[in-house]
């Protein structure tokens, strides 16, 4: 169930997009240098993980000085890949499919959404992005370089379709159905579980 | 950044709705009982693990025996709260809003989606669903006592959509805005992150 990437665990891992974030905003409101012990207020990270965090990857900071948040953003954003660009397919064209397509702040990620793909036959362009049929999957990712896969078709089927994107070339999954994908050697595989989170609310509302 | 109940941290919580899952599978396909040990190779966490999250609640293995899927899968739709009801809001009614407003599987974990709310004018009802303006939504949160917001609109909205909703009387909010929505004291709130997904995605595969 966990992933690694040398040394440095999944856990550290998924606090760096949440500096990124915060980085972003600090930028935006003209803020240009931050203490570790004022990013820890924002992030509610303790100041000491911050410094062990980012100095998985090097450190970035300056002893009495802090971090630059363009600089520590910039280095991020190379941690992160986020200055590398995938062509991306979502297979699934349905109203959840639809609106990741058109979402703007995917695209800003470096991941291109280049086709949609569907079951369904003639279901119109979505923001001028072409929905294609199943039975041309294979062919598509081959010929377009596809690497990544945005999975929002229904749980039965989505065992199915991962295997015949990965299967193609995709190196990449995020999936969206209530199921989780297990990653082959040379994937990654991102389970987003909406409905685990909806339970977790569930449960903390039941014991509030 | 963490929420708590009782002596039973967020980590336990969060894996109770996967086991909730991987039972409603294996109910589906025939399974009266499994042990603990094969409920750690479904799962990936160990029978250890699984052992002492169920016993925070009580326990309901047999030695020998190992558990009753059903029973299980009863005894967590109770500690989950699954088996009471939430009046639901989805605010802001774009193409995520709409997908979520239809979605099925929520409804069946207790949350109604009984309206959204939109700044925009004129929006068709979703799947039967009406779409209110958002100069009615503490009047309608009143009447209709609605107690969990969806929020779908923008970064720059979701804070103040958020604060509104919970003084009006909304007590769970399930947040999909890329933004880290604060609970206060009295108040769940799940953060969605899907960008933080995608950023740990693009990191993954860099690092393959």
């Amino acid at each position: 169930m966990s992933k690694s990437s040398g040394n440095i665990s999944e856990i550290v891992i998924r606090r760096m997009p949440v500096y990124y974030r915060y980085l972003q905003e600090l930028i935006d409101s003209g803020v240009e240098r931050i203490s570790s012990k004022d990013l820890s207020a924002i992030t509610g990270y303790s100041a000491s993980q911050i410094r062990q965090d980012l100095n998985n990857f090097g450190g970035f900071g300056q002893q009495g000085y802090g971090y630059n948040t363009i600089d520590l953003k910039d280095q991020i954003e190379k941690i992160l890949g986020i200055d590398k660009s995938y062509n991306t397919i979502v297979i699934g064209a349905g109203r959840l499919g639809q609106a990741i397509a058109r979402y703007k702040g995917f695209r800003n990620s470096g991941f291109n959404v280049i086709s949609l793909f569907d079951i369904k036959d003639g279901i119109d362009d979505i923001s001028g992005i072409k929905v294609r049929k199943m039975e041309d999957l294979e062919n598509y990712i081959e010929e377009e370089k596809v690497e990544v896969a945005i999975i929002t078709v229904p749980r039965e089927a989505c065992e199915d379709v991962a295997k015949r994107a990965i299967d193609a070339g995709v190196r990449g999954i995020w999936n969206f159905a209530p199921y989780d994908l297990e990653a082959p050697s040379g994937v990654v595989v991102e389970n987003i579980r909406l409905n685990d989170s909806l339970l977790t609310l569930s449960y903390f509302m039941k014991n509030l």
